[in-house]
Formats: structure tokens, sequence, C-alpha cells
């Protein structure tokens, strides 16, 4: 092969993608507006029984014995499956090993089920549940995370409740005050936020021949509970085969939490020796699923006149409840995004992960990021407000740009969409006018607009759990269409349909004949969880990489059938071009068929390194996504009901994919930031749960959906599939305090807790008319 | 990476592999004991309906028209399926397009369905079936292949009868004749075997989300199963997967026909959009399974007064039956191997492939080669008693074996143990000596012992399907647990359990925490099909090929744990060698997981490439697998019945992979060719089998195993898997005839017909009584 320079090989480069960046319409789409897209519960098998969870729905206790005796003793009733009957280890712990599957000496929370009763029916199964004989001795419970820090709170396990402290130490934060010429330090508090999926979670455990067993369940991440149904069985991966069924929402609650219940139906197969299903009611699912965290946020922010930030100091306590499950990397990403998207160069930043006797505490949308958000963007918003700036021009001046170092102390080097985000979202929101226009408002309705800006560490960066890579299959067929595996998860969110994109764009082959499969644990290895907007990133580099592959061995039979050299070949939009003479993607798998050549393969990508020292200091992950809203809202005076009005979300993605499932993403987000903002308040009365339906735990609907316009910034990352980054989490993080902050311009009144109710708003009114 | 001289790299080869070679137990012996495995008729899905067919029952009719009304005026029948109901192709046939899934205007045998009912229940289907009206005209048919060929013979499809001639071309026969001293022309006539596989044919067909369909079915190739529903259904490959449940018993008879009934079933399932079974009664499998074609053979040889063959001449007139199916590739292989195992420097071979109105005819295990080997070998004998030789004496003067060439003209030039197989069956049997004692006897019960000899090319062939390769997928999870996925299916000849072995020795990994899947098409790429006694050669390469690769990358990261340079580093039965060091296998896993490391890989093998000129002559196979078997048994002159006593198989694996499941294989295989043998005569009426069932259709029972040792010859296959060649196919194949000529030596009398039955024997020794 000779490098020809009459004829570049940029030639191909500059071959624009054909699917990428255009609004293929969702491949499920039809599917689920149809009604033919099934949902595990709409699944069944051969023979299959039903499960049902013994719950004491106690808070703390000590258990002393569990008597299934009398359930066994109805009709309908094949086993009551408790900590006795598991083979292996009792333990689904993610990240520390501090949680039983089955709890065999104490109960932690209301959650905890300490059997699993397996019937004909699933009524059946449940009324037996109520005939199990608990025996157990109530215990202290501790409720409040600050308390459970304290000397005299009972301990949820043994060896205190503190169980995890991140820090970040930049530069000297007392000489960075001292610089100042303006502190503030406010405290901020959030409290449980529900993941709200449609679909709650469920599972139905096969066992299958060979000793193996398989699972079938909505979930996000199937290599979780693939390990956890292998540990608990006491059998080897190899045995476990964890196949997705359609998913119906996740939004992190799906993350971590499909382990235990995919492991008790999994052990009550194994004792029946049937197949098993087990699905939440939603009551359940708000019991055992596991939330945002509540942060109670101390935030301490200084600058100079002309509004140069100096130093911030933060202390973030955050309830984990009974168990860590994954809160170790929920905290990491608090503790390492704590300051904002700002360069400040001296930070001091402790996070403390402390157990309660509450519900467990984990992944959601965000990532334990929105709650300290609402800290540092309030607090910005009030310093801007004593320099009389501009909240636009404090954060322009101060925002993450290539160059900047965050605080962690990584010098960004691409793909820093940032300052473009407030400039697209300043102008397009019409900031500046309305901003002067609202200010006068007097009467009952008072308008506000504000802002907020976020960035996000893309995959699962330096403390995120161990494994940060992805794989892909790539089965091209005779007729030249192609069946892809992978190991991210399709939650509602459009990755097989963005997948099918890069795959047609990477492969040159038609669009139409693609196939994504949902995750089947047997073909592709272990990668990761989808999770942390890295599905895009990290399975779509696995799928070009098995592209590559593909096109290098099909381009040797593409170069000898054309008459060319390999290096002359381009795979473009269904068609191979070579010379002046050109072949159909299919004609080419044919006759790479009829040659023996295989046209399957493998592809992967793993995350690049990065690094948190003790000190927090590091590339503490390898890119960072981007966002700014703005938005506007309506307060009744009188009521002091928020009527969210409109939202401008800027976004920084890297490279646009698809633009309207990008939408989809970021309209949702909105929406679930307007919950965290104005409406989620999850209620409790001990270890009860006051608001466990939606009856009760209030979240927006299609009526309360503002006006959205969405803006994209394309700062391309150069290691992203088409220069792309993660959209997942974004959307849902700047939005909350983006409304509170509107809520302060349209009443001058600054709010400290999320959610910012009417009730809160009403009061804070009434009290400013008071004092 | 320098070359140590002190440390040979043969260190490595000298490691014995540590399961290859022992009889490990069945991976599927539990579930197939205890009855947990679940067949296709074992499974159910939601909303599943059942399909029954629609049979005119005649052998040959003008199609006026099909009315489904009266059917479709039922209670619990949700649709009549009819070609008009065919969006794709209405066509099935695996090598010509000759074969209509659903006949639109002629009916061709008695096999062939009209319409497919759809009903709540099997037995509704079947009621409704009959109710549906079918409108047609009788047409003359023909039963007879050799009458088929004649000018007055009503067509069967236009254009004439004889669709197929294959011929062989080698020396000059003529003068072959011309020197030899003792020339002998015989006609030979074989009937219809049924596969009699323990399971009957069975599908179920889901509908899944995005336009796609999953078909479940007992089968042996899921890629021809693909192919024909995705040919149907007018779809693309990626959108039918193809997963074939567990599959009792194949034999060739689920090589292409599950096509026709999955085909159907995926039609029904496209039409009511709901899962849909189609489960064949053992009559339906009796009458639409295509069988071994009853060949025509005629017979002439030629050799010198010292036993040298001369010249052989050989016409073959296969009835195909209704449809070609795969007799293309089954009367090419009669063609190529219709001499016999033996060098003869002149050759004249013509086989023609008929159409009838009977049952089609296709793969059977010995693919088209027992019914030539009854004539090769018994006039062979006849020679041999002609010139005063032993039968062993005129085989080993004669037999193939290295640097001799074939009736193709294929110098042989490594892995031919068939001279070993003659001596070594000769001198277990005892041969000599009883040859002698028997030939004494005089009583009612008579003795007798006969040879027959034999050889097989393994695969597919020059003239077998385009595609000659194979895949699997190896995945190794982080506790060095493997789950494999592969090409070739399980049917119960041990398949998984023989690629375990290979698998844990190529991969170095601990047999226990292998797991092998049966075939999911979406997986492995296009396989070919499990037929030929090519699968443990094929797919066994394609697992070390990927074992290979993932060696590869997993000792870079051993070689970096131990300290060593990667050429140092084994694998051994579990653990990692390097230097004085070890690790274990799953250490080594979990290493590469920590670090990121891609432990999936993608193996293939394709066949090397045979040839088949316009004479017949050219390297026809890659390679042979021969065998000896030598039968005894006792006549009652009486009664004519032959008790078949004892058998000694003398068969050139290769290697011996599991001798366990090779003894299996020998004495099914024995058994089936003593049902050719002696039993298995499916008698007709016109188009009607008189012997639809195993009260009437008599196979070899448990009662009937007659002593079978087995003695292997490893002439090892330096492309084969550890140097394995084929097992599958040769043990039933010398047997037939070996027992015709041991019921010869015991009677005197030659047989032209099998099987040689009671009411043969007796006839025959009546009239030579009478005579």
């Amino acid at each position: 092969m000779t490098e020809k320079t009459d004829k570049p090989r940029s030639r191909r480069d500059a071959c624009p993608p054909s699917h990428v960046g255009l609004s293929v319409t969702r491949v499920d789409a039809e599917d689920k507006v149809r009604g033919t897209a099934r949902y595990v519960d709409d699944l069944t098998f051969p023979d299959m029984l039903h499960a049902a969870f013994v719950f004491p729905g106690v808070a703390h206790a000590r258990l002393k014995s569990v008597d299934p005796s009398p359930a066994l003793d109805m009709p309908g009733i094949h086993a009551v499956v408790t900590a006795a009957d598991i083979p292996g280890e009792n333990q689904v712990g993610c990240v520390d090993k501090d949680q039983p599957l089955l709890p065999e000496d104490k109960i932690r929370y209301t959650g905890d089920a300490v059997a699993v009763v397996v019937a004909d029916t699933p009524a059946l199964a449940r009324e037996a549940a109520l005939a199990v004989r608990v025996d157990l001795e109530e215990l202290p419970a501790v409720f409040d995370a600050e308390e459970a820090m304290g000397p005299d709170a009972p301990f949820v396990h043994s060896g205190g409740n503190t169980f995890l402290h991140f820090k970040v130490r930049k530069g000297d934060v007392a000489r960075g005050f001292e610089e100042a010429d303006v502190v503030i330090e406010r405290a901020f508090h959030t409290y449980h936020q529900e993941h709200s999926y449609l679909e709650p979670m469920g599972v139905i455990a096969v066992p299958e021949e060979g000793g193996s067993i398989t699972i079938y369940g909505t979930m996000q991440c199937p290599y979780y509970v693939q390990k956890a149904v292998a540990t608990v069985l006491g059998v080897s991966l190899s045995r476990v085969r964890v196949r997705q069924t359609v998913t119906g929402g996740g939004f992190g609650g799906k993350e971590d939490a499909p382990s235990e219940i995919c492991a008790c139906a999994a052990l009550a197969a194994w004792k029946t020796g049937r197949a098993v299903k087990l699905i939440h009611t939603r009551e359940e699912d708000f019991y055992r699923s596991s939330k945002r965290h509540p942060m109670s946020v101390s935030f301490k922010l200084g600058a100079t006149t002309d509004g140069r930030l100096t130093a911030a100091e933060i202390r973030v306590v955050a309830d984990a409840g009974a168990y860590s499950t994954l809160s170790p990397v929920v905290i990491f990403r608090t503790t390492a995004h704590a300051t904002g998207p700002y360069e400040i160069p001296n930070v001091k930043t402790d996070a403390y992960g402390v157990y309660t006797n509450r519900q467990t505490t984990g992944a959601f949308r965000g990532f334990g990021q929105p709650q300290t958000i609402f800290a540092n963007e309030s607090v910005l918003d009030e310093m801007a407000e004593r320099l009389g700036m501009d909240p636009m021009e404090i954060r322009l001046k101060n925002c993450l740009a290539v160059g900047k170092h965050t605080a962690t102390g990584q010098l960004l080097t691409e793909s820093v969409g940032l300052p473009e985000t407030l400039e697209k979202a300043r102008d397009v929101s019409g900031w500046v006018e309305k901003r002067k226009i609202y200010a006068g408002d007097d009467g009952r309705i008072r308008r506000g607009i504000g802002v907020g800006s976020i960035y996000y560490g893309v995959s699962l960066g330096a403390k995120g759990l161990l494994l940060d890579a992805s794989g892909a299959h790539l089965n091209v067929y005779r007729d030249g269409s192609v069946r892809i595996a992978v190991g991210g998860t399709e939650m509602g969110q459009g990755l097989l349909t963005v997948l099918s994109q890069i795959a047609a764009d990477s492969l040159g082959a038609p669009i139409e004949s693609i196939h994504v499969d949902l995750v089947d644990t047997s073909v592709v290895p272990d990668s990761g969880p989808s999770v942390a907007s890295r599905t895009t990133l990290m399975t779509g580099n696995a799928v070009i990489d098995a592209a590559t592959k593909l096109k290098a061995t099909m381009g040797e039979v593409a170069a000898d059938m054309l008459g060319v050299s390999t290096d002359s070949i381009e795979f473009r939009n269904g068609h191979i071009l070579g010379g002046d003479r050109s072949l159909t993607f299919a004609d080419l798998a044919n006759e790479c068929w009829l040659r023996n050549v295989n046209t399957a393969a493998e592809g992967w990508y793993a995350a690049p390194k990065s690094t948190f020292d003790e000190n927090g200091q590091g590339d503490a992950y390898a890119v960072y996504s981007y966002a700014t809203h703005v938005a506007e809202v309506e307060v009744d005076t009188e009521t002091g009901e928020v009527h969210l009005v409109r939202v401008t979300a800027a976004h920084d993605v890297g490279r646009i994919l698809n633009p309207v499932t990008l939408e989809g993403q970021i309209e949702g987000g909105v929406l679930q930031s307007a919950g965290m903002g104005l409406y989620e308040k999850m209620k409790t009365n001990g270890g009860d749960i006051t608001t466990p339906d939606f009856s009760t735990y209030i979240i927006p609907t299609a009526m309360d959906v503002p006006e959205i316009e969405s803006v994209f910034i394309e700062a391309r990352y150069s290691k992203g599939p088409f220069g792309a980054k993660g959209i997942g989490e974004t959307p849902a993080m700047p939005g909350a305090v983006a409304i509170a902050n509107a809520v302060t311009h349209a009443t001058g009144i600054r709010f400290h807790e999320l959610p910012v109710t009417a009730e809160a708003v009403r009061l804070a009114l009434s009290r400013r008319t008071d004092s």
C-alpha cells in the first residue's frame, strides 16, 4: 500500500456521517405507542410462581426469629425463603459489604424484608406474607443525619454512623477569605426525592439447564444484578444470565436497587426449582428503592468587589439511610463538584456519608450534585446581589473554560462549552430585559427570572466503581443487516436509537436493518452501569471500535472486489466506494459470507484513567458536560403558588447525535428539576413514609410543563463518539436552583430548603409582612 | 521479546491437556435424567396460540382454492394462514428454489400443507383444520424413481423429473475392466429410512419489539431457519432471532426440515401478533420430515486374480421425493464416495436425483453413503469370494492410505487410519478364527461374521453449501468463569461437553465454570449446519481461535503480574505459570477486569477450500474419517430371523476427545445401522405411508442391542481441534452391510435389498431349498 498524495486520506474523514445529527425516530417508539412493548410484568414462564416480601415494618430492631410455619400452612404456598436458605453469601452491598439480602439479626429500616413467600398467585403470596411470625425487639432509632453523627445516637451498624468522609483541599481557604471583600455563608437543606419512574421494579427468575439461572427484569445495571445473584446463590458468574426487559424509566433508581429484588426472586426460584415473579407495588418501591440523598450543605463563599471568587468552604452531610448502597460514588461526585462550575483558587470541601434508620439513598439523576448546586448557585446569586452585579455577569467572570482549573486542580484542555451556555441562555431567554422588567412587578402576581449553571464529570471518575469500560458485539448478516449486542441499557433515554445511528454511520450500513438488543450479560462482558451520563460515550465508542474492526476485515474483500487498494475504500451510507466503482453494503456482506469471512466483531472502550488524591486533587473525570438553565416564574403572592412559565436550557453536549431525543432528555430533566424545586417533598414520620404514593407525593404532570427552549452548544470531545459527551444527567441539575433564584427575583426572599412549595412561599411572604 | 533457547517454546506444547481425552460427564446429563431439560413443547409464552396444518392428503393435484371460512366460523379460531398471507417469498427450498412453504397451485406429495390454522388450543386448531375447504383436482402421480425418469411419467415440477446428475470420471473404465480377470455387476436397492429421533419437530414463534421475531425450536441448523423465516416474512436477517431449544435428536432429520414448520409458525405469529406454538405429531413427522433417500445402485467391479481392483462403474438413482431439499448435497457425497474407501484407478460414477410424488428425502446420518456402501461392500465381498480371498485381505490390499488417491483423484497426505481400523477390527473380533468356525455351522441356528469399511469426507466439501465456516464467542467473567456462545448445535451427540473440554484446555480454565449456550443466531455469525460430522472440527476450532486471542490479551496482564515476558506465560488447567510463580485463572480474570481489559473474544474457523471439477475430480473434502465394523449374527434358518450378536466397531477419529461420548456415538450408530440392515422398511401405498408410527415401522430397541466393542484409532488431523476429526456420521455407516455380509456368511445367500428382514431371509432360504 502506498500513500497517495493526490487523494488524501482525509477524503474519508471529510465524508459527513449520514445519520448522526439527524432526528431519527426512536426505534422503540412504535412498540411503546402501540402497547406491544413487553415489560417484565407482561411476561410469563411455564409453571411460574409469585413472590411477596415479609416486612416487619419497623425502623430499628433486633430480629429474634422468623417463623414461616403459619404461612406454609396456607393453601397455594410453595415456600417461605429466609436467610437460612441462602446458599452463597447473604450480601448485596454494591460498594461496601454492609447490606444483607435478608437481615438475620437486625432490622435497620422499614424497607428491610426478612423473608420472601412463594405462592401460586401474587395475592396468596401477599396474604401469607402477613402470616409469617416475626419476633423482634425494637431499638431506639435515628432519623436525622446530623443527629446520627452525634455521640449519643444509636448505631445503625457497629462502628458508628459516619462511614464516609471525602475532602478537597485546594489552595488555602483562610487566605482566600482574607483576600475576599465579601464573604457569605449560608446553610441549605434538601429532602428525599423519589425517582417516580413509570414502571415499578420487578423481576422474573427462571432456573435453567446446567444449574444456571436467567434473570429477566427492569433495570439499569444488569452486571450488578449478575454479581448480586451469583454472590447470593454461591455460583459462578457464568451460571447467571441477566436479560434486561423493556425498562420503564430508571433515573438512578434502578442502578443498584434491582439487585435486591432480583436476588430475592433468584433465591426463591433456586429453592422451588421454578420460575418466580416478584413485582414491587408502588408503595414497596417508595419504601425499598434508594432515593436522592437529603443533604445539609453549609456553603461559605468569598469574592472581591469586582466579583472574582477567592475561596469556598463547604460542608456537606448526606443522609445515606440504613445502608451505604452507592453513597461512596454519589458523595465523591458531590465532593468533587461542590463549588459549582467556577474556578476558585482556594477550596475546602468536606462531605460526610451518615447512616440513619431511614430509606437508603443513592443514585438519582444528577448523582449527588443538585443538592450542592442549590447551595452554590444560591450563594453565588446572593453574592452578585451584594456586589451589585448581574447573576450572569458573576458567572461569566468565574466560569470554567479551556485553560481553567476545577476545584480538584484539573486543567481543562478541551470541550468546555460552559461560557457559551451562559451567553446563549442569557440571549435566548431575553434575560437582560426581563431581569429589569420583572423587578418592577408589584401586583399579586410577580414575575421572576433566575439562572443556574452546572458541570458534570461524565462517566464514573476516579472514585467511581472500579470497572470503567464498555463492550459491544456487532454481527453483520449476509444480507447486510446488523444485529448489535451492547452492555449499556435503554431505559427510555433513547440509547437504542442513538446506537443505531452511531452503528450506521461508523459502519456505513443502512440504519433500517440495524437491530440493537437489550442487554444480555451472556454476550457482552461487564460494561459497568448505565449511569453517570456514560452510556452514549462508552457504549457508543465500543460500537465504533467493533465497526472499525469490521470495516478493516470487510474492506479487504471490498478492495478485492473493486480492484483497488484497501486504503482507497470508503464506507458510506450503505455503499462502499473504491476508485470510481461502488458496491452496496449488502453485496459486500454477501460476498464476505461466500468467502467464509467472519463478519462479527467485538468492540471495547475503556475510559481514560482519572485521579483523586488524599487532598481531593487530581483529574477527577476525563471530561465534563456543562449546562445553564434560565427559569421564569410567576408567583402568586396571595397563595404562595409558583407557576413555572418558561425554561431556557442551554447544554454543551459535545456533539448533537439526535436533536429530538436530546430535546426529550432535556424536557424530562427540566420537569424533574421542577419537581425537586417546587413540589417533591417526601414526608416521613419516624420510619414511616406518609407520602408513599402519587396522590400524596406530588410530582409535576403534563399540566405543569413550562415552555421549554432547548439550546445546544457543541464543544466537541475528541474521545467521544463523533465528538459527543453525556447528556443523561445534566438536564435535571440546574433547574431547581434556577427556579429558586427566579422566585427570589420575584419575591426578594431567599429560600434555603427545596422544594420551594406554595406553603413555604406563603409562609415566607407572611413572615416578611409580619416583620 | 527474545527467543530463549534454554527454555524452548515446545514446553508449552509438551504440557498435556487436562480435559481433552478424558471421559468428562456430559454437562447436560443431569437435566435429561431429572427431567429438568426443557424441550420446545415444555415452553409457553404469554398469550400463546396453537397452530395446526391443513393437509389435503393427496400425492399430486392441482390446487384450485382454499376456503378457510368454515374454520374461521368455529369458536377459538384466530386465523387461517394461507399462501396469500405471506409477506415475503413463498419459498423454503434449501438449495434449489423449488419448494413453496404453502403450495399455491399444486400439491406434490401427501406431506404438502396448504394452510395453517391458529387457535386457542392445539385440539381446536386440528379440528378446524379439517373444516378448511380445499378444492383440488387430482393428477396422475409417480411413486418410483426409475419410472419417474422415463418419458411417460407425469412431471412433478415443470421441466422433467431428473433434476440432478453428478459424475466422476477417473481413468478409463473400459480399459480397467479389460485389465480385470473377474468382473461382477450387481443391482441393489434400499428404502426410505425414518430418523426416529425421540422428539418430534416443534417450534414457538414469538413476535418481539422492533418488528422482529424470535423462533424457539428443536433443530440442527438455526441459520437455515433464520434464512427461511426472513425470506418468508420478507424481513432482514437481523430481525429474525433463532434460539435452539434442547433438542431430542436430529440425525439429519432436523437439518432443513425445521425451516418449514418454523416458517409456518412465524407466519402465523406475524399474522396474529401473538406467540404461536406448532408441534408435529409423530405421524406428521413421518409425513413431513425428509428421509434417507431410497436408492437403486448398479455396481460393476473389476479385479485381477491377485485381488487388485482395476475398475468400478456405478449408477445411482436416488428418489428425492417431491422437492429437492438437500438432495444436491447428499447426492454429491454419494457420488464422491460411491466406490468405497479403495484406490481404484478407473472409475465411472453417475448419480441422479429424481423427483417423485413421495416424501422428500435429504440428510440422514451417513448422508447418502450407506446406500452405496451396501452396494460396494457387498460386491467386494462377492469378489473376494470369487477370488478365494478373505474379505479382510482384499480390503487391506486396496484400501486408502497416506499416499493413495481417492476416486476423485485426491491425494491423501495425512490422517488416514483406515488400514488400522481393518487390522484392529479383524484382531479384536477374532475374525480369522470365527470366519472358519462359523462356516462349519449346519444346525438351525447358523452363525456368520461380516465386515464393512467406509470413509467419510468431513464437513461440507466441494459441492456442499457455500458457507463452510463456524464461529464462537467466549466471554470470561471476572471470577474466571466462562460463558461460550457457538454456532453448532447440541442435539444429543455431546457437543456441549466436548466444547467445554476444548475450551477448558485451550484456555487453561477450570472446566466446572464453563457454560456453553445453545445456539442463538443473534450472537454468533452463520456457522453453517450442524451436520456432516463437522461440528466438533469447525466449532471446536472456532473455540480454540477465540481462546488463543484471549490468552494473548490476558497473557500480557499475566506477564505483568508475574514480572516475566509474555512468551514465558503458560496457561494450564486453571493456573497461569510464568517463571517460578503462578496465578489462578480466576485471579488473572479479576485483574483484567480491574484493568478494564476486555476478556471477550470472537473465534472463527473456515474450512480449507475443496474442489470437484466437471469430471468429478478434485480434493472433494479436506479430510476423511474412516471406520470398519465387523458384525456377528445368528440366523434362525427356520424363521429367517437374524440376531445381531456382536459388533466390533473400529474408528479412526483423529483424536479421542471424550471416550465415553465417543462410545455413545458409536453405539447409537451401530443400532441405527442395525435398523437399516435388519428392520426399518417404510411401507407405502401410493402416497400413503402405511407404517407411520413405531408400532408398524420397526426400529431396534434396547432389547436388540448387541455386544458392542468400540476400538479407536487416532490418526491425528493437523488442522483438527487437538487432532480430532468428525465422528457424527461414521458409526451409522458400515454396520448395515457388515450385517448383510454376515448373514451371507451364515447362509451363503447374498441380499440385494436392505433391510434383510426375517421375511426376506426366510423367503431366500426357501427359494434355495426349492431350487
